[in-house]
């Protein structure tokens, strides 16, 4: 089964998602700086999750790359990260219409963990069809950045009941982590 | 004539119909969980159409693999296949905003069951087209599900005045039926 | 150059043309069939317009495929026309809304005046580059179609005074004529 | 690594970009020329994000095919890219809705020179990779067009406080500057 197609309808999917947020940034009806300042919570949590799209899409792009083999379970797999993806403008408009406040950032958390979970369950199902030894397997690795994206997630959300900044820090921070192009993909597949 | 810009065109059509519809589920003003309890319904509704619009890729992506020729009919049998798909996402937020009521339960049947009759349109002008022998005749075989889905929508839309639970069941157990990927399809290009 | 993205940029607008029309039909509050009746103009509208834009990418898909050469002048005349058809969902919108009455429908018809010309403007550059005798020029022939739509369109727009319901009827008959698939290019392709 | 999903990444968003501004041109609910009247400032704010984003797919297509090796770094780069024009929809809307504000012409001027600067960016980056002898250079050349974009916009910005029609006539004259096809890279590729 070829997996163009997969790509193509995950990157049209993704390149919606990144593209729609934007429609939650409502075009304020005064002309003036204040105007604008009201949106600040939407825009950076538009930025926060502009990010996160961004690297999904990357990651995603980095794992196929390596993948020879595609099934029915694995088009699965990829609908359920697509799932917790298209909740994204979703998640991030609540949290920036309400300025951040705990529920909401726990919400966008919890939405993060999902995918984050949904990516694990997808790159180990293509792992386990393509075995110990193939470029998939190297380009992964102990997969530490998978792990301690989990944890973090794990830790930030209950964090938000304490303070939202706290959990918002811990998403950024994970979000710039993975921002560093991954090596270990680039190398073994090099 | 190729059948690689069709598929192009379809999957943008059905990534932006699992896209948009995530725009029904308008982003709540308050930020309590009472907030977000009132979304329910709405996103219920959501999941099934997402499930059901993956469910339509997954098959159009299987159908379109055993396919070598199309032509003018095929296109227009597509684009019919569409139109009723790019209805779901209104079909979707009708239902769910009134909280799964008869009248737009029974009409996501009506477009469910039209979307059916459109597939069954399309996989039966390529099967006359690729003939009996054809990888695509024997991954199609007796369209069981096909078939079954016809009649579980035709009973299903008139419950729905009955008791829309009902409904709603059939309609989800039709979506678990397909969420099985198609062994025969897979075996028969195997 | 290659012609390749300039038609998945091209399938991408269209696929987010005819996808986002349906987001003009408002999911009604009510639940009752009143509800759903006040929104025939619309739906209506949404019909004939998912027809034309269907029709669009049918023909610019058939024309495409006899393109050897593309050029940055050829770029900008596919971008003219995708400009014309991106204002479809507002042209089909306003004369949904407003029930078909004259001016939204004669300004809905000048759009389709407009996308014919970019065209025909587009076709005919394709043409001048690919010579008398090029399978394209074979295929597009008198181009009998494209030149009776627009004669059409010129007679159907100020009618629309007269009566509405002879436009409509006028825009649904060219979108009758072009759904029937253009033998002459694939018989010249074939 | 392949160009090639990079490139079907950014058509997706830029297609979505294109079309997803029209939504700002909400349909009027009266039907007669009064009410169309009141959208010309949209509707030329409209045409000018057209043309900007149209051009920038139009070079990024050009960009891309002289180039041979794209690294994380250059995905970056082109997410960065796209960050700035998917605000494109919000600043094009905020500067119709207010009939060309003095602040809104500003603040659209200063999207438009992210995007310039990151535009820089990616193909200053891809230059670094190809070397001084590659197509891409030749290409490139002085990047004449490039440079003389980000003098004029930060000249257009602060003028905009004096008046906005010299921003959108400068803004309009930078577009109408990269309308020309790039002879320059269409010449050292041929």
């Amino acid at each position: 089964m070829s997996k163009s197609r997969m790509e193509a309808f995950s990157d049209g999917v993704l390149a919606i998602i990144i593209t729609i947020m934007v429609l939650e940034m409502k075009v304020p009806h005064g002309d003036q700086l204040a105007d604008l300042r009201g949106l600040w919570p939407v825009f950076l949590s538009y930025v926060l999750s502009f990010m996160y799209v961004g690297i999904y899409w990357n990651n995603h792009h980095h794992l196929l790359q390596a993948v020879h083999r595609i099934d029915g379970k694995i088009l699965l797999a990829n609908l359920h990260l697509l799932f917790w993806l298209t909740l994204v403008p979703f998640t991030t408009g609540w949290m920036g219409e309400n300025h951040f406040a705990a529920l909401p950032t726990a919400i966008y958390g919890l939405d993060l963990l999902a995918a984050a979970i949904a990516y694990f369950i997808l790159s180990h199902g293509l792992l386990k069809r393509h075995g110990q030894d193939s470029a998939l397997a190297k380009a992964l690795g102990s997969d530490f950045k998978g792990k301690i994206s989990v944890v973090v997630y794990l830790i930030a959300i209950p964090l938000a009941f304490v303070h939202t900044a706290i959990s918002c820090g811990l998403y950024l921070a994970i979000a710039v982590l993975w921002f560093f192009p991954d090596k270990r993909i680039e190398r073994a597949l090099g």
